[in-house]
């Protein structure tokens, strides 16, 4: 196969890397390389390194590598927008080869951003022309985006993972939640009690805890009760955006599993992508995009 | 003045001391050699140490010094039960002082524990004999407690300090809300949004770093906004703790006015004590309890 562009997934921990031919992928790196430890100088020696026996063919980019903070800023485009990446160059065609990175897409009110998810969404639409609804990607910071007439038309962030991960892992509750471990009831339980009653699941949050000490509580079921509590709170905050929709989750698999049992139980049927899917799907649709435009 | 006893104050992070006479303290000491950081046979050596010039009298401590990993547990009295310390003795004497550590008091159901907090409680006791009512004691894991006939009724923990602490200081939004800082107009609108709609609130969390990246959000601003809406949830949850209740505060200044600002809002009339007064008076009512059984 003859390599004739390259995808990266460049995010703020992780560099994932693939030698694409059309939309295929022939060879995969994945790298521990993300753009939260890069300074803006060193991306393109990074680059140039892991994609060393490559050919000098174009590099389609997105994820936190266009942040601010990042390799250059790709501005955010603002929402509703084509589900179609737009692509800022990065100056100079580093290492001879020209670099292109995917803008992500603000909102102004509420306000909101994404970058990365952009991506995925034009993945699913590329896979699904004919998608018309709601994207769940859970993750750190879950976003539920509205698709239709190939746009997003709006979308919605929470920070459930991001907080499940500092309760688990940084409170007091690390020594009462197990790290992995599922009870599919007391979770479908947590998360119909924090939906009907958001407050009450914050009360219940201490009694974890004293749980633990009082009645040997055991920790796969705490984690299934922390869990189900934070995903019943999104559920809540985000019911106008699932509420008598159809919906696919683009998710690592076990936290999809997680997100699609909580909307199976209410009622709602929902698809599941592989975020790697949907990203080299968005990537090649970008890169088309870039070929046509050039 | 004659030293008669010692109080002690031995959390998980601090040890506090006082040289006491009678009621009144002349002499105090506060240094960072919280229950935490010790192993069960250090304790002796540090009081020894941190005591040294003062007489061998009686020692009586509270707080994490008496949990399962603290010097020596001191169990649990289930509530409902008298605002009175319960005490128990460290063997052996150590330093030739005897030294007796309060006992936390539980909660079977909800599961629920305090440790130190019904030092506090006693303490507003002492100081006002009639008091019957609620007890907010805010802090890392804030506490409401319902005293009547000199009695822990029963009493509910939140996570809210906790919550607050690793959000502001450990996520995304560290770089979103400032360390301090206060904005009473938006706090009030946030704790008023946070009560009324709890889930609404966990959706605002992420917009708080969107409106710093697109409109530049005043840092405290979002603090008072975080702030509010943890304790909205927190409200929430314990409504049936201070509706149409006499609420007493005992905590941190800066952190008890906050509690008053949204109490007073919900129409609550809410008292102040500060913590060191609660925890003395409560101390010694539990020497003058030990000097009655000696």
């Amino acid at each position: 196969m003859t390599i004739d562009w390259i995808a990266a997934d460049w995010g703020t921990t992780n560099l994932r890397l693939w030698a694409m031919s059309g939309r295929t992928p022939s060879e995969a790196r994945a790298l521990d390389r993300g753009m939260g430890g890069l300074r803006p100088d060193q991306f393109a020696a990074v680059l140039a390194e892991e994609t060393d026996g490559w050919p000098a063919v174009p590099v389609i980019a997105s994820g936190m590598v266009g942040a601010r903070q990042g390799w250059i800023e790709a501005p955010y485009v603002p929402a509703p927008c084509p589900a179609v990446p737009q692509l800022v160059p990065v100056p100079g065609d580093p290492g001879g080869r020209p670099v292109r990175i995917v803008c992500g897409v603000s909102q102004t009110s509420p306000a909101d951003v994404m970058r990365g998810e952009e991506t995925q969404v034009a993945g699913l639409l590329s896979l699904s022309p004919e998608f018309d609804g709601i994207v769940c990607l859970p993750g750190t910071h879950t976003k539920w985006v509205r698709v239709s007439a190939d746009e997003i038309c709006n979308f919605k962030s929470l920070m459930t993972g991001e907080l499940f991960g500092l309760i688990a892992g940084q409170s007091m509750l690390r020594h009462t939640v197990a790290a992995e471990g599922h009870d599919p009831d007391l979770f479908r339980a947590a998360v119909s009690d924090a939906m009907a009653r958001p407050e009450r699941g914050f009360g219940g949050l201490f009694q974890l805890r004293a749980e633990a000490l009082l009645a040997d509580l055991d920790p796969v079921a705490a984690r299934a009760r922390l869990s189900g509590t934070l995903i019943g709170w999104e559920l809540a905050a985000a019911k106008p955006w699932w509420l008598g929709c159809e919906v696919t989750i683009i998710g690592a698999p076990a936290l999809s599993a997680l997100y699609a049992e909580a909307l199976t139980a209410q009622g709602v049927p929902a698809a599941q992508m592989s975020v790697e899917d949907a990203t080299l799907a968005g990537l090649a649709a970008a890169h088309r995009q870039f070929v046509a435009e050039s």
